[in-house]
């Protein structure tokens, strides 16, 4: 049974940095609706005494994009995907990390960071890239061209000026393994970001044994001893958050797995429907009514 | 793989009085968001070289609610309801039938239903009750006022009044069964409504028999062989559709299973993650990684 | 020419509190979008060395309405209202009250109070009248009906338990004056309100010469020197700030006179186009394209 | 007093094509809220017996940026400026033609002409500019980049392509003049857009004179006689329309009146109420209390 608190934006924002700081590793689960928010701020389970819980949510692009039934090129814009985040600071507490893309023009950047802050968002995260956005996880499958370090570093510079508080993150992604590049690659341009004012660097890879990962947490952390790090287990995912503590890395986000939980789940549901022209048979598959009803409360 | 193909909004709205004249069973799938709007026009069985899917979608106000974390009393307001409707037509053609509650007060339920006309929404539901909405499938359990025969069919009216085009539905929701009334109470509702300008009625019980739902449709459609009947077997599920057209049901609407099929799927995920402090128990649980990728074209 | 400055939600919010604390009278301009929102926090003048402006907004629901094209009778619903304040919310930095009309049904005031608070803004009004809501301005000319005192003062208490921080403001305004009743029953209510919790009353009357209220808050000061007094000199605007607060009023709003003044330009302007099919003759009417150009910065 | 009435989505995108067919000129108002749009709506004159009002509503992004406290560069989105727009519709019946500034990217475009095209407006004007959009008015002063022919008869295609209906037009914003090109490239230009299916030319110029636009259009006019001409006098505001309607223009938007006529009276008002201390000495310049009651149907 998920619980309705309460929360100001300035707690909300400023609680992912302490988090970062008090915690070995803090654990973001994708959330894409009101009710995906509930579940990372409500779902826990106990391993000998001890609580395990998710610290927030990662508002992705991908999966944002996709609940709409919309590809995701940034074709759903900011103000849409604020009504979304809208639900789910209605109704939950925990800190929130926006997956910005590209960031898109520097001149719509700032307004975008403001109205992040505002709302009480704790960080955006955007990429070193430029032109159309496409995943990266498509990686050189599809063309995908890398941002320069000068115009990204005056890219995060505008958006640490912008922000109206000192607690406001701006993270910035390093696309360097998705392109192809080198873990050297990588390094130079996380410290050009870190120079530029960027309060994170997320490293990403599509490469399934996570060895470029790792390489590149080792070394920038020899260098870098207080950038929190951030990695986003999707391909590897055999990794577990305490070999992730090892190497150094501050923020582990499960990016996309409420999304990718959810439409299998209901095109069975659908597909039992069409198949025995009656409910009755997808019974075990979906809640029971009585517990739908009562999952929010206030409903009775 | 879904696809994104173009309608109006005047071809969509229509859609659903002529379906009705052509098909048996009209057959519904309860949407929240774009993708599961995505699931009710695409999904697809094939038995016996016959293909079958659903017909259009139905715009829940509990599922709507429960997806933004709000309780289930008309407290995520039209517009809020527009913005995820919105999403909908954006990626189909099917018609919907909006939820409409309890109707709200007559002069905003005309606003309502010129909003949802132009958006080429094909029908609203509205049920005889008064007070604060409270989910029907609560029965008696939580105090329920059933509205005056005279007051509903003014709203009726009004609703009637307001539309432009003659396609647009004012379907009558009747509670009678809900609240422990007799067949004889719904029967005569139901000819209250239809006089009053009723596009079709709806009849709801919380009976887990669904024998009640079969007397009043007998009945009805004895005195009154044409006015659609809709039903909705969330208790009553073991019925199939075959069952409800002998009984002279148009359309059968399946109210609340995506959202109730999403979320244990995605709480079970949330929770394997906790437990295993990574996502990699969850493999087969979740869509592959590609899949999300290639699920809305244009991705790529 | 306007400025764009920050703010956070918590400390605007907060900054109606200390504005009312700190001085004698504080000067409230109607606002309906961003623009008027700009005007009220950039226009100034200049009176013997001394810079007088307006201390904040008040978001009206009838200018709102009316901007939107909708009657003032809440059909332009929560999200809706929020939407325009959101882009005020983008380019100000001065306190909001929000004007509530009856609040609607508690169990969803008590969202609309978390909505407004967790936005910044400072304070919401509700009126103590139930049914569908009329300006208060037709007074007796069209049925309106006052609330009892013990279920807007369940009302109240309510939405004090809803706010999340200990700023936000609930403040009563009492309509016995609009309905005919008299400066007795409109003191009943006022000290039920303020043990109900209400942060300030707003007392309103249609009487032209200003006298009910006059006396109102002689009264109402001699038993309460605290709770802050709210007046809306609309019919009775031959008062003077300074006479007001001889009476012991805290806050003074000119509640729909953006509106008013912009109605009428435009109109004009229109007809002049129309008249002379092109615009030339309505240039002294328009502010020159260089200034509306050069009015946001950034702009160019 | 202002008059709600109906209309589908359907019926309002033709009817710009039906007027452009029918009359000389086809006069087009700014309009950036419901309220402006209920003015072109509305607004008449009787000259001789004969009934001039305007045709239908330009959505300008420079006023919408402007009324929302926005710069104009495109940083107000998609999103937000349907919302206003759908004020527009909910309130009146005319045909709308939307500014598109540069059109975005092409793969955002297509989502735009469709979005557009479902909610009924009849026709996107895009540029044919690059980059970070500056407003026009600007010309050779901020520094502009145009588009190259193909690329920008490429986002024609796709946008042509995108539409669902045959009706929706996407009309090419010539910007040649305004960077101080010849009318040579002006129509070189207009020819090729034409070719790859724009459904009009907007030719915009920044000279007070008018002249290099007549010569565009007696020129173009030559060698196409029928694809529509749009022109928007800002600065050559002299020319009346009949005087347009000889160079063979079809359509004249008065582009941007409406808020240069409502801030410079919102101004004066809220400087007069800061200098007198009450609204009293601004009476004259506010419409009264009672009719603004009265203006929108339905409130009372």
């Amino acid at each position: 049974k998920v619980k309705s608190i309460g929360t100001t934006p300035e707690i909300r924002m400023k609680r992912l940095r302490r988090l970062i700081q008090a915690k070995p590793i803090v654990r973001i689960l994708e959330s894409h609706s009101g009710l995906t928010g509930l579940i990372a701020e409500n779902a826990k389970i106990n391993v000998n005494g001890k609580d395990i819980e998710f610290d927030g949510m990662w508002s992705s692009s991908l999966t944002d994009s996709t609940s709409k039934g919309k590809p995701d090129i940034e074709a759903v814009d900011t103000t849409t995907r604020m009504h979304g985040l809208n639900d789910t600071f209605e109704c939950t507490t925990k800190p929130v990390i926006y997956d910005g893309d590209t960031g898109g023009k520097v001149e719509h950047f700032v307004f975008t960071v403001r109205t992040l802050e505002r709302h009480g968002v704790s960080a955006i995260v955007i990429e070193d890239k430029t032109g159309l956005k496409k995943n990266s996880l498509f990686g050189t499958e599809v063309p995908q061209v890398q941002d320069s370090i000068d115009s990204f570093c005056a890219k995060i510079r505008a958006g640490k000026m912008a922000q109206v508080t000192a607690d406001f993150m701006v993270i910035a992604r390093i696309e360097s393994l998705i392109l192809g590049k080198t873990v050297d690659d990588a390094l130079e341009r996380a410290d050009a970001y870190v120079k530029a004012g960027a309060d994170g660097v997320m490293i990403h890879s599509k490469e399934k044994s996570g060895m470029d990962i790792k390489e590149f947490c080792k070394r920038f952390r020899k260098v870098d001893p207080n950038t929190p790090i951030v990695v986003v287990p999707s391909t590897f995912n055999h990794i577990p958050e305490s070999e992730f503590e090892e190497w150094g890395v501050n923020v582990v986000i499960y990016a996309n797995h409420m999304l990718r939980a959810a439409y299998p789940a209901m095109l069975n549901v659908a597909k039992s429907i069409l198949l025995n022209g009656r409910s009755y048979e997808a019974n075990d598959q979906c809640m029971p009514i009585k517990e739908i009803l009562e999952l929010i409360p206030g409903t009775k």
